[in-house]
């Protein structure tokens, strides 16, 4: 079976039947992240990727900038370790981070790390567009992927593409991780992200579009819908976010322009 | 319109054709949480019951136990600051919280911290008992009451009930501050949950399995799938997860004593 699945006699309730069945479940793990030797943070994931997860974790996080830094990295998948090593350690990212783990915030509650984070990105200039036909169609493409969503409902699914096509796609409990799954592996081949596109089958809140908008991403699809500080965040970094793309109809929630056939 | 909506100018594709139109957006809205004159957290959260969210988030990360210890309690809604104080903060609770915020563990990768969490649950030993029907009929008028959630898609919805109705119903952005705020709630009320039954919309994680288990509830149910983890820790827990609930039917995956009709 797929490793990320686990097998498990239940009992199922079916109009007015009770029968005993064998059951498909969803792997959950912890992966604990060691950074220059010192324990980070322990994620609970979906058992796969987990070095493009723990590299694209400290990566969203600011924790670490060039791939070149890296002088180790390395996993134990049975034990959910993973050790990554930096000669040039962030370290106001780290203080940042930790801080933000503690604290989340900067001495004073409403000004808290979401604005430090927005006012530290540049805004988004990418000249990419998209024909609203794209937009349909990737979401087609990006929900026919999705197989273990499919088998067990449990899981959110992100996806890197182009106007055309999916690169990336991948799967997890959490949606964060699957996102940094995407960061990590793009890290690692240093793939340009200017023209490309970031899919997810989750809700768009403000920490999932601060993630792609540090990743400098211009183009945001979702299934789901965004909340209000999301798009408040995703006008000020130069984000396009499009949602609620069901069939052949979407929203545009904003930096419209991107869409090709909207008048200005 | 309801506070914890926003209105916007969207433009919508459908069917060929482009709009402008008025749009409904879920709000989020930072709240900081302050024990005893310290800032310790930063939730990300829909902007209603954030007392509740407060207690209920400071009740299940074990940092206070009786509502008899309190001594302030206070909430500025437009600031999104919440001021709780205690006479006796839980000193090992509140280290605890610090160090899984920095290192979620205890100096080894694997004995990670719902190792120690679901070590120091009490077994549920309650006698609640449910018939099938009642748990198809929870589901339905459970599902009948998520407003937000029809409107605009973005949003988690719990509930308390018994098994004949539902008593306490919170919906947010996030999943486990749905739950939260249904535990501040309960803790404000002392409300005895020895034969109550949590409801909620979303993925049975191993953090959404042990905070319902630390608050004592013996039944969980869900309109969709646990992970292999939870199920695990609901074993060691004592709690009936049953999940999948669509329709007439639904999965019930650990302690099946409690669903009347299943043979043991």
């Amino acid at each position: 079976m797929d490793s990320r699945l686990v097998s498990r006699r239940i009992v199922r309730f079916k109009q007015g039947e009770i029968i005993d069945v064998e059951d498909i479940l969803i792997k959950e793990m912890a992966l604990t992240i060691y950074l220059n030797d010192k324990e980070l943070v322990t994620l609970l994931c979906t058992p796969e990727y987990m070095e493009e997860l723990a590299l694209g974790f400290l990566v969203s996080e600011g924790l670490i900038r060039n791939y070149g830094d890296i002088t180790k990295l390395s996993l134990d998948s049975e034990q959910g370790q993973a050790w990554v090593e930096t000669s040039k350690l962030e370290i106001i990212a780290e203080k940042l981070f930790l801080k933000r783990y503690i604290t989340t915030g900067c001495g004073k509650g409403t000004s808290f790390y979401n604005v430090i984070d927005s006012a530290l990105i540049k805004p988004n200039a990418s000249q990419l567009k998209l024909n609203p036909e794209h937009i349909v169609l990737l979401m087609k493409n990006f929900q026919s992927l999705s197989q273990i969503y499919k088998e067990t409902g449990g899981v959110h699914s992100s996806a890197l593409g182009t106007s055309s096509e999916i690169l990336i796609f991948r799967e997890d409990i959490g949606r964060h991780n699957a996102v940094d799954k995407i960061v990590g592996d793009c890290f690692k081949k240093q793939v340009n992200l200017d023209d490309k596109i970031l899919i997810t089958s989750g809700r768009i809140s403000s920490e999932i579009l601060l993630k792609v908008a540090k990743m400098g991403i211009s183009i945001l699809i979702s299934r789901s819908a965004p909340t209000d500080y999301a798009i408040k965040l995703a006008e000020e970094t130069g984000v396009t976010v499009i949602g609620f793309v069901r069939g052949e109809r979407f929203n545009i929630y904003s930096h419209k322009e991107r869409v090709l056939g909207i008048s200005q």
